[in-house]
């Protein structure tokens, strides 16, 4: 056998952001990988996730996972099919998840890869949206992290974005009263009322969020989905029901900020309105990933959950992609198609 | 029977404070009571109770009781003496816990009224403090709000209070690994490690909270009871370890503020960390009232939990009492000897 090598483009973090990223702190890189040993396989990648916890990562903070290195190649989810296997039960041609996206080609152990069967009907892509980590992310942060119960007037943030969408609809289907979304764009408002259900949305750039929610939900919120944090938080503070819960997922506006962001001037509220306000990372509920799954997949099957993607081309334009993500140019999941 | 009258010296609120109250928002009237009717008793009060929540309540805004009314008699905790009765039930000499402080006799409800037996060894003035409204504020507020568990580090701020003192006691007598308070002065602090049994305390006006708690707690802190917000939450946000609970218990350090304070800059630490903030009213969880009095008043009489009073005597000093409550002038609970 001839020690055959593979090409592999990559992106690697060539700088730490300060504020927004820029083109500049990324480098495009090329890697020869060789064939897979014993327990490895090597994966052409089809697409990859940018996502906005990236971001987080890309400062030299202490935080739940290191940081990315400089001068390394990125991670983060992929879908890939194995082009070579050194491994027992995988196999050329299986469709993988794994975590070494920003690359075309991946050498891996096994062990970090996980073998996807793609049902007739669903995307391959889908592994890394609705049926992957950020639908996990809506699936567990609604029903598990804040309570969610029949008959809760939800609102989310980021409605539009590939968490956002997912809660909005997964509480729908739950029998929410009421779900209310705030999007960024005037077309992804449409979006959310026209084709995904919400009852009503807003967009967060037309005046003030805390105005607008309480135009939106004038008898108040049982359920706040946060994933921008800042005003949305402190406008749902203020809109909460007595018992109302906040999973905090995500803070995006926030990410790029260069200062501390002003905290909610409201947080006592919490006291009088018996509030529950609840943080969590997806990775600890993948206790609920069976259950997900069946959920998730179902409702995809028989069309009551719909699935938007905006899918950028070529490993080049990952680092645009997710800068654009950053900005909320997405409608739905961003992947990057290879 | 004639119809004999009664004299109650009581205390109205004259104005809404502006920042901190001061004399002139209170005034003094005399009012004549009558005879209790059928189901009324008529009751000398003994001992006043002042609480953090009253300064709430002296603000006309929506809350979760309705502001106290202008030139009208203050409302609080009481235990008095029943000197006449119309009621079933209750008799002459028996002793009651009932809301109509702020006054020297009341005649109300019996069913307003609930007769209190006082153990030997106990006081009646603990059923304003330690057995009553305080005392099951951090029993509930330590053990069910923040799912205290032993083994658990513990971090308490207003901690020479009448509930921060509690707090801490039973965080110690329930297995806490460690047990850490913040007050507003030197003989505080040393009557919280000296007396109470903490493990260690600071003051908080010594410098910064945050690196005051990061140099007594330098493993991080599991559960944070709030009773002052501000700057102690943040420092707490901080401190946490990951799935640190915090019980939302009160906010002091703002109840005089004019201005909306600045939120904790850090709530997004919530996130990575996984943390539970949770705020309540003590009137949610009288449920659990047969057990915290079987508890504490075992502790009490084993002398395991201490109690402390600042004692001020005279209904016409109730309104300085109080203004010296909120400026942290006392030590444990801040009653009214009448």
């Amino acid at each position: 056998m001839t020690a055959q090598r593979t090409l592999s483009r990559e992106v690697q973090l060539a700088a730490r952001p300060q504020g927004a990223p820029k083109d500049s702190d990324f480098s495009m890189v090329e890697r020869e990988l060789g064939q897979p040993g014993a327990g490895e396989v090597l994966v052409r990648n089809l697409y990859l996730s940018v996502d906005p916890y990236m971001r987080g990562r890309m400062n030299d903070v202490k935080s739940y996972t290191p940081p990315f290195a400089l001068n390394q190649t990125m991670t983060g989810g992929a879908v890939g099919e194995v082009i070579a296997s050194g491994a027992d039960g995988l196999s050329v041609g299986d469709l993988v998840l794994h975590d070494q996206g920003w690359r075309t080609h991946a050498l891996l152990p096994a062990q970090a890869a996980r073998k996807v069967e793609v049902h007739s009907g669903l995307s391959p892509r889908m592994y890394l949206g609705i049926l992957g980590m950020p639908g996990l992310t809506a699936y567990a942060g609604l029903l598990e992290v804040a309570s969610f119960k029949p008959g809760d007037v939800v609102f989310v943030s980021g409605a539009a974005g590939a968490v956002g969408s997912a809660v909005g609809q997964i509480a729908r289907l739950k029998g929410a009263r009421e779900v209310i979304g705030s999007a960024g764009s005037a077309a992804k408002v449409a979006h959310l009322t026209n084709v995904l259900g919400f009852d009503a949305a807003f967009n967060y750039k037309d005046s003030s969020v805390a105005k607008q929610l309480r135009q939106t939900a004038p008898d108040g919120i049982d359920v706040y989905f946060d994933n921008v944090g800042g005003d949305h938080l402190e406008a749902a503070l203020f809109a909460f029901n007595p018992f109302g819960r906040a999973a905090l997922c995500g803070a995006i506006s926030q990410y790029n900020a260069a200062q501390p962001p002003s905290g909610p001037r409201n947080l006592a509220l919490a006291i009088g309105k018996q509030l529950t306000l609840r943080g969590f990372i997806v990775s600890s509920y993948s206790h609920l990933f069976p259950q997900f799954t069946k959920d998730v997949s179902g409702w995809l099957l028989s069309g009551e959950l719909h699935h938007d993607e905006t899918v950028v081309e070529g490993i080049e334009n990952t680092p645009e992609a997710f800068m654009g993500m950053l900005d909320g140019q997405n409608t739905g999941k961003m992947v990057i198609k290879l």
